[in-house]
């Protein structure tokens, strides 16, 4: 799957503030990069750091009045579509070290509160089947709600509300799958079928290979928007926290943002 | 049905300290005093006041060193048992005043995240119906468990946990409700068969009559341990923060608390 | 001081929506009514229940498509201006039972985290004089900013952040009494020099009378917008909770909304 | 400063339990281990995997019935004491990557909720010479006082209520910290003089080096119980939920805990 990217996004902003990027598609081996351009009006500097897992990069950017981004990109995603429901759970002392944090609770992500309802309501199924039958559990009991969230609403909050936007599905998936000790991040990605158009938000979980030995991260989305074939990754962590597209240290305004994803074939 | 009750609190304390106190039988309609005794060691002062919604009392007192309450009574409930399930919900518009209070948010129970999950599961039932489902859903899906939850416990963490010592079941109790519009309280009260023995918690509720005329409140027990009419009123309010059995205005250590409520006859 | 008050609001609502008003000037022996007059659009019903307290009344409606409400009153307000700092602090075990649930925490206003800061900060004083130092101290400390908060902002956010609106200094200053045992609680009220116009906040407090004989609430405002001789009272509750001068039980859009409050003198 | 540490945990399970154990000073440049034991009763498995930042490891457990660690180690700690006051601050854009998700909000420490305060308080003063400040307002507004948090307790919770213990002391001067675009992580580790002696945490400061070129970390101990020249490092992350010396994946109950750091010279 080939996918065209075009993002633009205008802030104005009144003093010298510095921003923190991470809009681009990452330099990773399961997509590949044809090729991608990055512009940005004129700026006091505009340097990349590693983002998180190194995966993707962020950019420090600082300016005074208006800045407009412009980001093009072609990917090629490589991941193979797998059957997640046949995978096996990896028992924890064979977890990489890096995926150990992603045990624990986070901010938004709760996870030890989820405990009696994993158990109850999915311990019949292990590993890989669990996790299917969460997704769907989600995508039966919630809607898909613009505005319907903010900034301090959890996993908790969206479980019991039963509906929000792609950053909530992907929190309540993230606290189920650690709630019965599968390490699930967050990932921030760009999918051709995202209605509207914008930023979109998965679960990452980390299983065990069918040949079993090691595991993988798979690409988990319970609002059905998005497949792991066709999802492009920006940037991975413990929760919608770890990876916000702007951050600015400063007070910014937002004057224009367009996400356009296409089938490039 | 006619309970004794006996209950035995002892405290200890370095400074003179003020106490709230709220552990006796509330004299009310629905549940008469046949006798009723209480008795402080040595205080500066002893001063009753009326509590919430004129149910009960409270009770300031202020000692140091040692205090002992000891407070015996033989009450008889006069309160008819009622098919909670047969009873009308009462249009909004009709409720006394003193009920509207009880159908908005407070600390423990923040009900209006609960809309669109009280909407899905029980939609289809109405008024006292709705109630005894829920009611029966608690009880189905949740595990009593001593210790399980402290003071900064919602019913927003309950829901989510699935387990709790009684006020947890109170408090979804009482979220469920006012999340369609039912008002709904907290009630502390005496129950003969809670095991371990001690202070009880429930939810009440107000419905319309079944003559269509005025409303009134019921006790609901989601944890089944008591029914409305063998349950000895103490006293109520928004939720757990507002019938404290005893408050004090500074450091007290206790020493020993019983709790006895038998069957009279 | 006699002041006019003129408020419009408009909603617009697709489906039959009940609606819970609480707009007008209470009817209290503090402030005399010289004359009132509130109309609404056609409404299904339109009907007056008593409001917490006893003061004040709350207003049932249920319509459709666009409500309008208009509200003119003339009122008189006839409370003294005392000098809070010169009254004592009344006896916990003096306090009318009313009082008694102001002494605790509520949703917005958990007090009991305030301790160790107000005996450090303001220990020296007591009573009346307390109260004005802290109230003084809100007002030295924190910076009023339209839109710096929102519905899921409590008093510690506030205490930290240093800035909010009237809502949030009603809610500081309710902390900072409470936790050193003095009642308070959050009253909606109308004042003349509001900038921009609109309802307004502000705390009371509970206080030993001169005379040592009773005790009285006493209006208080950090922002520093009003005083107790031009306020007039809506509602009292323990926080922002519980006098909302709207409430819809469904969806409804605010259209336009008006306040004017005026000197007639 | 070379140290002796000596820790003994034992814990009993009535199951077969994973358990991930982060107790062994760590294997960094800043701190050399002249020797080191850890041994435990028998184990299905005994795993090492490495930990946050690269910083030390932990160790995968799986047994039933009684566990019981021993580890004795001896270290020469070699961090250099600087003056932390007389560094400069580093510019956001020349931050290495992997300090940048150290300027974030985390769990217990929301830190853009001090923007104000930090401005106010510490306004006048930048860099290395603002953090020592704020260490020194910590140290003075702050009372150490064992029970007086636990897991729910954020920075927030304690910048109000102004005890707690050495985790609230370093979330605070993390909040504070990152409240002026310094990064700030967590610590546990072990030092001499604890009182009374147990697992330690303190903030570690990301400034920039005298020479210009390049930043390094500090650790700053608001609690004033130890100093950097005497602290040994076991872990870092964002707040106390990255850096817990034991997490049981399901229940333990702890039998005995013991926890001796004494000068070897």
């Amino acid at each position: 799957m080939t996918l065209d990217l075009h993002i633009t996004l205008t802030y104005d902003m009144d003093v010298p503030t510095d921003i923190l990027l991470q809009v681009e598609a990452a330099a990773i081996p399961e997509q590949r990069i044809e090729w991608a351009h990055i512009e940005a009006s004129r700026c006091e500097h505009f340097v990349r750091v590693a983002a998180l897992d190194g995966i993707g990069d962020r950019i420090w950017l600082r300016t005074s009045g208006r800045l407009s981004i412009d980001y093009r990109a072609r990917m090629t995603v490589l991941r193979d579509l797998v059957d997640v429901a046949t995978l096996p759970q990896m028992p924890l002392h064979q977890l990489p070290g890096e995926t150990v944090q992603y045990l624990f609770d986070s901010h938004y992500c709760p996870a030890t509160k989820f405990h009696s309802f994993v158990d109850t309501e999915f311990g019949e199924l292990q590993g890989g089947a669990r996790i299917a039958a969460m997704r769907d559990w989600i995508t039966e009991h919630f809607v898909y709600q613009s505005g319907s969230s903010d900034g301090t609403t959890t996993a908790l909050d969206s479980f019991v509300m039963r509906h929000g936007v792609c950053r909530d599905y992907a929190h309540v998936m993230i606290v189920l799958a650690r709630a019965c000790s599968i390490p699930a991040r967050f990932a921030s990605v760009y999918a051709p079928d995202v209605t509207p158009p914008d930023f979109h938000a998965v679960a990452e979980v980390f299983l065990a290979d069918p040949s079993g030995v090691g595991g993988s991260w798979h690409l988990i989305d319970p609002t059905g928007m998005a497949s792991a074939a066709d999802m492009v990754k920006i940037g991975v962590g413990r929760d919608a926290l770890d990876v916000a597209f702007l951050t600015a240290f400063g007070t910014v305004e937002l004057v224009e943002q367009n996400v356009s994803v296409t089938r490039a074939d």
